[in-house]
């Protein structure tokens, strides 16, 4: 089911996510009773993503990507598990598929190394874990949840946040672990491209799919509870150190279960500034405003300072709603009639 | 001046900080017609500090400490200059100062390294600069600041944000500089009292004062515009590579001309999970929320999280608002008659 006419714009699309077994809801069964209402959306990155410059196997690669990450989330939810779980799932499933930004497939630095960023929260609870700048964690997803349920911190960074790794047995990997030749050209291409334009050449434009991105995941589960996870490798050409928003909780990344779950994906520093995920949550909070209306106003407010991208959310309705101001967004969530729906283009 | 009884429990000041050069305005002199309402208030950290533990000599030096800071601040706002400025200045002032908890006077890691995070906003442009987790940078807030002015990033962490420093013409320092013997003694007592705790011991109770701790300063300047900096060696004993409050962009620093700028100090994991800073801002946007009220409120909800600590806050109109749940703050502001006043106890 492609639900292209509903996503032009920055459109909002806040779909009731009512999954299969909450048919059979009934009040005898108490389990089932929880389950009326699962809700899952997530996104693989915003950006300059035009269907011209896609190949079809490339476009069914994606796809997949999407879909698998879906079906990781789906089944914890499924079966009763936690939201916390399946955003997670949904998230480290992307950072090991190459063909997203995070884990795996992270871009590199303008020195040529792989440093990533990671968040979780959970609206239950609003515990959070964050790391940043890490560059030998297969998974920084994990080490964010780490981070949150074992250490009194709520962020972690460096080779800090590496030693808390160890410690507490979560995988590292050499860092050629993090080579692939598509995110090598980007730099080199990206490089090629400001010498080009500091030379006073033409400034030409970089629009390799998602030469930024990001991979997050929300979920509402059984429950009740709601949660968010991201993970990002940042921009090409990005300066060592530097660290977007998907690591800051309230900017990238943020849930409560009394308004919503987010997590962002765009030109970072932006969202920070505009403070994106939490506005989210006020506007719902303080104004009455619906998730939609609430998404498609904090992505404006990011794009007003000159930012674009995109976002997922879901409310403690269920509702979703995947906007976005970019070209793409890669994304997926769980439909009304408890089918996956999965799109890439506006 | 002492307003003692007017520091009570959360108790939110709010002042309006009319200086004296104000009372010169005069339509026929421009730049005084716009110097009508300067405000500026600062915080050297909160936490447990009881008058009966302090000596004179030592609170002495902490009201010098807290008056050199708003004079640094004050001259540069009183001249026309602008809140960024002044706000930037009272920060840098007290991370020279071995009193506070930032700069020279930072507290230790477990592994007895020193760590700085700092951060700054600008609340006409929303730009915002931030740094974490460096340990050689001698003013961590002037580093917050290039990261703003002369990167495309926002924040910066660990040795990357260190290597932007050097090519910055930053101030680098041995990282011996930032030791002080009182730092030190507070690290071991800490470290023997959680090895007592878990020994089965009597758990007992760090009451060292501002064992952990912040500054920070906010400013509304002659121009009508509100900026926000803050600084801080983190918590002792924190585990290396931990980045609190002060440097994530909407948890213990913001600032928004069309709302208020704020600086937040205490327990840094609980105010970013409540997203205090963007909170006062939201609160006040969206709800209609007087500075003093929001200040309040976003404190209280970090506090029922468990985290306490304090604030200072400034609105566009230049209300101020310093409110705290511990037993202390340092803290200083430009009062309705435009001297200092200096507190440190409820």
């Amino acid at each position: 089911m492609k639900l292209t006419s509903l996503a032009i714009g920055c459109l909002a699309l806040a779909l009731c996510g009512l999954a299969a077994p909450a048919q059979e809801n009934s009040p005898t069964m108490n389990q089932e009773a929880h389950h009326a209402r699962i809700a899952l959306a997530l996104h693989g990155g915003a950006g300059t993503i035009h269907r011209s410059e896609m190949t079809p196997q490339r476009e069914q690669e994606y796809r997949a990507g999407i879909e698998h990450a879906l079906r990781a989330a789906y089944e914890i939810l499924e079966r009763g598990g936690s939201s916390l779980d399946a955003s997670e799932a949904a998230v480290r499933t992307m950072e090991d598929d190459p063909n997203f930004n995070a884990g795996k497939g992270s871009v590199f630095t303008s020195a040529g190394t792989n440093e990533m960023d990671a968040a979780i929260m959970d609206g239950k609870t609003l515990n959070a874990g964050a790391v940043a700048s890490v560059e030998q964690v297969r998974n920084p997803i994990i080490l964010a949840r780490a981070v949150m349920e074992k250490s009194k911190h709520v962020m972690m960074v460096g080779s800090g946040a590496e030693e808390f790794a160890k410690r507490n047995g979560i995988e590292l990997v050499d860092a050629k672990y993090f080579f692939t030749q598509r995110r090598w050209d980007e730099l080199q291409k990206t490089k090629a491209a400001e010498k080009s334009a500091a030379e006073g050449g033409k400034k030409s434009v970089i629009r390799e799919p998602d030469s930024h991105g990001t991979v997050g995941a929300v979920a509402l589960d059984a429950q009740g509870n709601l949660a968010a996870a991201t993970s990002t490798g940042g921009t090409t050409n990005k300066l060592p150190g530097r660290v977007g928003d998907s690591p800051i909780i309230g900017a990238g990344t943020y849930a409560n279960n009394a308004t919503c779950a987010v997590s962002c994906t765009g030109d970072g520093e932006f969202f920070i500034r505009a403070a994106v995920a939490h506005r989210i949550s006020a506007l719902m909070e303080l104004h009455g405003m619906s998730l939609a209306e609430a998404a498609e106003r904090a992505l404006s407010d990011a794009q007003k300072l000159g930012g674009t991208g995109g976002l997922v959310a879901v409310d403690k309705n269920g509702n979703v709603a995947l906007p976005f101001n970019t070209s793409g967004m890669y994304r997926g969530y769980l439909g009304e009639d408890g089918k996956f729906v999965i799109e890439i283009y506006k």
